[in-house]
């Protein structure tokens, strides 16, 4: 009994001259979204997991996975030919170290890995004298034909000027002038969504985030290579791009690079380390250098500040109606997680403007809310029956001519009559909640700092959440957007006109979870503190009530009372 | 017309062949502390401030020092002969690639500089290659001799196994064990501190602070050489240390770390850059390690936690007595920050124990209050008459067979009838100060999200203060002790055993400052939270009342309240 699969790779690494390829879960871009052609580990090992990656030797494969997958793996994978192991307790350069022979080669495809990853595992395997090799094409493309999705292919929209708050030419001008004064001819951008925000467009080649997949290079003199299929690259694109602006194939990447002396800037935690060697196989200079877009595009000019605004009234519809529907529903009607996940995105189809979901809904009910990371499939699919609690996290992506934004939101509903139990720990997360929303502080403030206003008022209890209070969000970009972070690794300052979630929880294994978020943009109050410095609050841009059957208002002081009197009103005025 | 010292000097730096000479306000051994016989920079310039620089050129010379002396600074040093500038805004290298010549030669003292100050310079000055040249002996120790203080040479003497709570043998033993698991060996300590806590020693060399002046290596096989002047070293000091010690004289530790092959530890940022230079010169090995000593000593003992308990009892008595004193002092009685400083030292001297101040008071009343680094002098002392706030910000070192202890405790109290404002204001920090005494927070939680507790409080009515919550505080030892730390800069976990102040407050500037402050010990509750960490609380062992008169009693909620009661409950058992 053989695997075919595996054979094939094997064979395909015999004539390559490699005892050994690494499978990670990625494709040619940085980000947590993978498009499916590049889904080469699931088509090989079976895993289907957001993250790991596969290890092949020619007597060994086994796939590395972090603690959220560590059973749903052993579950996907062959246990004939495949092992698998928790990357957080032996990292790939260890395993390697460890099953790999000594003096044996590994090949990867450096379209797959950051600089970052690549150097890690050296260091741990150069006690064993093994060789990573970078190969020029992956091995998996020759024996992956039948049945792979194609590379997307999906047209280049306008993200209007309307509603980005500044031409893309002026952008680039502003670049330009960073990247000359930090002494650079250019830099080369991996990242999807800063380039997207960067040349005002977005597109449909990546799941649930609007942008299409591409390379930039922008050069001191702000013109700029846009490497793309031109296919993708209709009339009006062209025009709204400009001049300045040459549109140029994937293959051309290293020639344009030439043309460019002196020294190129790339962000090596977010770029392919591919382009590194590209650079340096011409005798170029590169440095690493933060992509130049991420805490710019994190912080929303008032244009997208509306258009988020309008997105999120929009977006509070469809979840009300959904409140509604679950509410009075009769007991005989048969509810359950999935069908829940579909009447939301029905609902939210309603509106033209809805492009799709901005992730995965996580509809869990009792102990399926208890799994923080959980998606409903129709094995684990829970009735809603009964008594319980009933968690729903979902978001959509708007854009239309008149508003644009990326929501995410998180309700929790009693099914039933709640416990006094449940309601405590509701109500506890609601002050969580509601502490940040009320929050004022001055300028200078860092993520961990807000995360702690939540987070106290359940250690106070003994109780805490095992995730971060809030991340980053796009404006209909990614909805995980990196930079700005309300968590323990927040440690950059808070900056007026960030746009970020507000979600404290609670999980109680094998019972119920409970999360409550809304976003929310960081504000200038207008005064400032007594040390001189200007004084922030948040702007919450959610308006969607919380379910009133789990509040106990007995543990809600004068402040929390009036502060939820306040958000109903303004739920019921825009509603 | 001219200045003798300068003239003197920069004869002795011409015989030497350099072009400028460094004198850092800073003696032979890190900390803040500086032992009089090294208090050159006060000789040559004048400037009497805690922290500053002295740079003398053959035609120019000036004192940097940061925003707290910069005013001092210039009424200090005599404008003819010296000028003066804001370290934080033109750094040591900075200031030489302005004011020296290009080439030439600066001579520094390789005891009075730590590695990073000198590879900054350099780094600074390499453009204008001026070169920075260690000198073998200080030439102002050539010209400094009339009404010179001696070297300080005290007694060492024993602090008693029953108050450390673990044997030095034990120490020097597991420390051992820690130097040759990370491949070294030997490890040299150049901070007294962690020499006295590893000895089980104490000493008077340094004002305020209970350390002789010494240095140590301890080798991988536990044998330990302490370099210090043998007269300090009486036959009991012999006894203690036993055999496994060897004492010896400065001037052999070229020689003593000779005999050390192998990979010798020191901690850059806490040594001085002579002996790196020691090790370089005889082709040794050296490596950077943070003080093996830092965190350990930061955790108290079983045996150091009760002394330390008994030593704020006893203190606060002392505390309370002066309380009353300026309570019920009559309109009529002259009383000021002087003369209050001098009452609080007679009556703490009253206990045999009291080995001195742990810090210079500071005494401060109105505006005196507001500056947060006050120290009264004949000059700027006030008159506490009329109305007002009375900030006393004090610590008291003590030691004797029963117990030993450093405290730091500050209380601010009412002169006369306080206003609303201020009643208002001193209410708030004082919710802030409870806000972090009743806190619970599970094991991994670090100094900036404790820092944020008391913070936020004050942030909701646009306040704030501009130092941390606290610091880490000594048994019998300096009573800013490096490491623990409740501040932005807190990035470590709080450990149980840790001793450290909670000192939030508020200042206006030419009206008043108001600060409260406590010790506590970071303990475990016993408890587990839900994600199965061990839950923390702080253990408060300051035991003085807070002045009634100035508490908004409708400010507080009931838990405030509640905790108020018990605290004050424990003061009046325990005095």
């Amino acid at each position: 009994m053989t695997n075919t699969k595996l054979d094939l790779l094997r064979d395909e690494l015999h004539k390559l001259e490699v005892d050994g390829f690494l499978v990670p879960r990625a494709d040619s871009w940085p980000g947590e979204f993978v498009s499916e052609y590049a889904e080469r580990l699931s088509w090989l090992s079976g895993f289907t997991g957001s993250a790991g990656i596969g290890i092949i030797l020619n007597d060994k494969a086994a796939v590395l996975t972090d603690g959220r997958y560590t059973i749903q793996v052993k579950q996907e994978i062959d246990s004939m030919y495949w092992d698998s192991a928790d990357i957080t307790k032996i990292s790939i350069g260890e395993w390697l170290a460890e099953y790999a022979e000594e003096g044996s080669k590994i090949g990867y495809d450096p379209f797959l890995h950051s600089r970052a990853q690549i150097e890690d595992i050296k260091r741990k395997v150069q006690d064993k004298d093994i060789e990573l090799v970078p190969l020029s094409a992956n091995p998996i493309d020759s024996i992956w034909v039948d049945g792979r999705p194609l590379f997307p292919m999906e047209h280049v929209s306008i993200f209007p000027e309307s509603l980005a708050g500044k031409a893309t030419a002026e952008k680039q001008r502003e670049l330009a002038k960073e990247i000359k004064d930090l002494n650079g001819s250019g830099y080369f951008f991996a990242t999807p969504d800063s380039i997207a925000w960067l040349l005002n467009i977005r597109g449909n080649d990546v799941p649930e985030t609007p942008v299409p997949l591409s390379y930039a290079l922008l050069k001191d003199d702000a013109s700029l290579v846009w490497f793309i299929h031109s296919e993708k690259i209709t009339d009006n694109i062209t025009d709204h791009i400009g001049e300045n602006v040459s549109i140029q194939a994937f293959d051309t990447i290293q020639d344009e690079l030439r043309r460019c002396p002196g020294f190129i800037f790339m962000d090596e935690q977010r770029t392919p380390i591919k382009f590194i060697q590209m650079i340096e196989e011409i005798g170029g200079n590169y440095a690493h250098q933060e992509d130049l877009i991420l805490w710019k595009k994190a912080c929303k000019t008032s244009a997208e500040k509306e258009a988020v605004r309008e997105a999120h009234r929009v977006d509070a519809v469809a979840l009300r109606a959904l409140h509604e529907w679950i509410k009075s529903r009769s007991d005989d009607a048969h509810l359950d997680e999935l069908s829940i996940e579909q009447k939301l995105y029905e609902l939210r189809s309603a509106r033209n403007s809805f492009q799709g979901n901005s992730f995965s809904p996580i509809v869990g009910f009792n102990e399926n809310g208890a799994v923080i990371h959980y998606r409903a499939t129709e094995k684990t699919n829970k009735t809603i029956t009964g008594q319980g609690l009933l968690l729903i996290d979902s978001g959509g992506q708007y854009m239309c001519d008149a508003y644009a934004g990326t929501t995410d939101i998180t309700r929790t509903f009693a099914i039933g009559t709640p416990t006094e139990e449940q309601k405590f720990h509701y109500t506890l997360v609601l002050k969580a909640h509601i502490a940040v929303s009320m929050a004022i502080f001055p300028y200078g403030t860092t993520g961990i700092q807000i995360d702690t206003l939540a987070r106290h008022i359940l250690w106070q209890h003994g109780l805490d959440f095992a995730h971060g209070l809030g991340h980053g969000v796009g404006c209909f970009l990614n909805v995980h957007e990196e930079a700005a972070s309300l968590s323990v690794r927040g440690n950059k300052v808070l900056e007026p006109g960030m746009l970020l979630s507000n979600e404290p929880g609670l999980y109680f294994e094998g019972k119920y979870g409970i999360r409550i978020e809304n976003l929310m943009f960081v504000q200038n109050t207008g005064d400032v503190d007594n040390l001189g410095r200007d004084l922030l609050s948040f702007e919450t841009v959610t308006f969607v009530p919380y379910d009133t059957d789990l509040i106990d208002q007995s543990l809600l002081n004068d402040v929390e009372r009036k502060w939820l009197e306040e958000y109903n009103l303004t739920v019921s005025n825009i509603i």
